[in-house]
């Protein structure tokens, strides 16, 4: 029997598209506006876990009572701060996202998207990154139990790609991407384009890590066999 | 002849107040404005060294060309986008920071800051801060012919207060600020508030490695001798 194709799971924000500091000062905005008192480097170290697990531990941090309202009011003031971001300034695809994106495609590799956020966030942020939600597997939040670090996105992406998630990559830019790969036995391959240390996502397991995507494109023969 | 005391040389942005993230998206409003298609990431990797610097070395790697009006333009935009973002959401100083600047002066450690910005943009930062440049030693930008990572800034610092560089620490979130140190044959002391990971702070050569202020004064018998 030949070797299956190794499927490669991609992280959105900080991975594909160049999300992830507008999102850090939107949660910045939002968590003042509560009156949660945060340095703004705390906000991006946990980025990447789902909106409403990281106000969860955001609140726990500080100690502030956790209650449904307090979480819906942040995630409506995040959602409303990253828009106004959004609209003062396009949300790009990273350099090299739509190439690798668009040679794996070519190659028969099968991909496919799994974010943290919900598709009320990531419409945008897909449609810059030119991908047809009706073609391509996006798995959001709002479609699995768990949020990362659990692995439940990336395993429900493998999923529904019909691939075996031990043979698959998980790409992403944070640790929480790190993580949930490991717990689901495929192995991580790290992006700087997040804004996080190298040290930190070797530290969490990366198994390689690169600059960008189009470094990890220059790259992909590390990682994965070419057709 | 007694040991004299340590004296503490702080970087401003990133190490006493939390305007990090504020001013990359700003250098990235103000890069897009002059048609620079530059990722945010890369952006926060080079911050910290001074604008005029700054600015140089991503022109040079994105290859365009290097002109006097270029330059003032960036900068001109730079400062207004920041200014900005300081208007909608106030920067403040970093957890710890006043009291660690309090504790060392209630201690008889001399202490000064050196910063990459200019006096211009540094000016709202340290009220925030709650220093007076008429009071406390401040070293900015215009004040030295070399932007950080020359150490400069740091060895001016250590001028002004009479101290030996040898004898004194160099506290910065940033690689710039740690290559400076070395270069100066100083102690850097990284703080993680800048949003860089440990392992680039120590591998640029950070002799101890802390949270933010508030970690550091914690720990200051790490590094300084309690009077």
């Amino acid at each position: 029997m030949p070797r299956s194709d190794t499927a490669f799971l991609f992280d959105l924000d900080g991975t594909l598209v160049d999300s992830v500091y507008q999102h850090v000062l939107a949660w910045k905005e939002a968590l003042e506006r509560e009156g949660v008192d945060l340095a703004v480097w705390r906000i991006h170290r946990k980025i990447g876990m789902s909106g409403g697990l990281f106000a969860n531990i955001l609140l726990r941090e500080t100690g502030l009572e956790i209650t449904e309202d307090r979480l819906a009011r942040l995630r409506e003031w995040h959602a409303e701060a990253y828009n106004r971001q959004h609209a003062s300034s396009a949300i790009r695809p990273l350099p090299g996202a739509r190439e690798l994106l668009d040679y794996l495609t070519a190659q028969d590799i099968p991909w496919a998207i799994a974010t943290s956020g919900r598709m009320a966030t990531a419409a945008a942020n897909l449609e810059a990154l030119g991908v047809d939600p009706a073609k391509v597997h996006v798995v959001t939040r709002d479609q699995v139990r768990h949020a990362k670090p659990d692995p439940d996105l990336f395993l429900t992406a493998a999923r529904r790609l019909g691939v075996d998630i031990h043979q698959s990559l998980v790409i992403g830019d944070s640790v929480w991407d790190m993580l949930a790969a490991q717990r689901a036995r495929s192995l991580g391959v790290g992006v700087l384009s997040g804004g996080y240390g190298r040290g930190e996502l070797q530290e969490s397991g990366a198994f390689r890590v690169y600059d960008d995507p189009a470094d990890l494109l220059l790259h992909i023969d590390e990682v994965a066999a070419r057709n």
